[in-house]
């Protein structure tokens, strides 16, 4: 496995990979890898001939006041992670490397990125919009890989893929869970021991979300009710919002109908955890 | 030479290109092709081992009351003349083909698209860097040419090229003139034949400009003064802009240093033309 941090080193890694024909898979990560990263990487690695994973803290993404400056990072921990599942090849630039002196191009996702986790984190998602159609450019995969628990991150990256026609699949994989069911997050270091055990109620708020639906309950308003009520009796959990969507446009539903995503972000303290569930009647 | 107007066909044909090792140039044209045009293809021809042109009246890059509906298509005139260059492929798609109904991305390049044409035509740049973003993802060009022309275009093309790490070179090749030295444009057919005659005066007033700078003159304001009198001087011009900018960030300059570019639009009647020139001191 090479690590490589400079652009130039990188493209010649994959022209050389592209002249051989071979297909690329890639992981964009955050870094501070768990095992929802490394279950992606296992696919990329399955599905494809050479494995790229890059490992880049965004500064674009993070807004004022969150937590760019302290999110977690530890090269050298991920690189024996990414290497354990195969990895080919890390990508680990510096912010100057992405955006040097005089930056100026930004890829915007209009409407899709509006509700959920676009409106409580304003200019979130042209960050990541930037920075993934950079690294697309810059890795050419074949395929790229995605968890479900940012659902709106996959929706608004298919579409960009889709309407930019760029040349390659956006492939979103499950979430992968803690044993007690809550969604693996870099994020989840934060949590004091007294949050973490209360963090579960997302996810069961989320199971009792689908189980009204499967009794036959279509109304989208006493669904999320019932969600809030369920997150209101975590001692340290503050709703930042719980919307019902349908999954092609992300408008917020009143009636449960087709495909949708129940979509849940909750503050513990200063950490926001955001998870989720599609379903379909 | 082959035309296709879906994008299915067109992917189809770059991938076996792209298989068989062979080197893509691309002209992007909104058509009706004339001289400034060709010169770029037969370069694009020469340089690369296979042609590609397209032909898109871009409406995104169109003002509300600006010429979008009566701007001159003729694919017909437009296949001959560029089979004429040697041409491979012609892209001619609808606009559905382009923007199909819930399309949502957009790239932006910021400060380089703020001043000249950017100024005088809110949100057109926006339009370019997105067709072209779009058109580049699918023609996957090695190189692809631009006319000198249209200036400002080539600086945003050329940045977003470098900023979004896409996988090609940005050329950009001198302006074609009549023989009264005249710019080539689609749009000087919208002259009547006294506007034309009076045309004439945009590149004069560039020439005299390049000729003060060679005997000595530094000020900026001066020479654009200069400009604007010999334009003010045509019946039925009006000038939108004169402008002296350095040719990085396209920032207005005081005084002449290093690369400029001076820069004029002049509307006659409803018809708006740019033209240009690069000064070394």
């Amino acid at each position: 496995m090479q690590v490589v941090t400079d652009i130039p080193s990188l493209k010649n890694i994959i022209e050389e990979k592209k002249q051989k024909g071979l297909r690329i898979g890639f992981v964009p990560t955050m870094g501070f890898l768990h095992e929802g990263h490394l279950s992606l990487m296992r696919t990329a690695k399955a599905e494809n001939d050479f494995m790229v994973v890059s490992i880049f803290v965004n500064p674009l993404q993070f807004g004022a006041g969150e937590d760019y400056e302290e999110y977690p990072r530890d090269l050298e921990r991920d690189t024996k992670m990414a290497g354990s599942t195969g990895c080919d090849l890390i990508f680990s630039p510096s912010v100057k490397e992405m955006y040097p002196p005089g930056y100026a191009t930004f890829v915007q996702v209009e409407r899709l990125t509006e509700g959920l986790c676009g409106a409580s984190r304003p200019g979130h998602f042209l960050g990541v919009t930037t920075v993934v159609g950079k690294l697309f450019n810059l890795v050419c995969p074949d395929r790229a890989y995605f968890g479900q628990k940012d659902a709106q991150q996959a929706f608004v990256l298919q579409k960009m893929v889709q309407d930019l026609n760029m040349n390659l699949e956006v492939i979103v994989l499950p979430t992968v869970r803690e044993p007690d069911g809550l969604a693996m997050s870099s994020r989840n270091k934060y949590l004091s021991p007294e949050q973490r055990q209360e963090a579960v109620v997302i996810y069961k708020s989320l199971i009792e979300a689908e189980e009204q639906i499967r009794k036959g309950e279509r109304e989208a308003g006493i669904i999320k009710e019932n969600i809030a009520e369920l997150i209101s009796k975590a001692r340290h959990a503050r709703l930042d919002y719980v919307e019902i969507v349908d999954s092609k446009e992300l408008y917020s539903v009143p009636i449960i109908k087709g495909r949708c995503l129940i979509a849940v972000a909750v503050k513990f303290g200063k950490t926001r955890l955001i998870d989720n569930v599609l379903v379909e009647v």
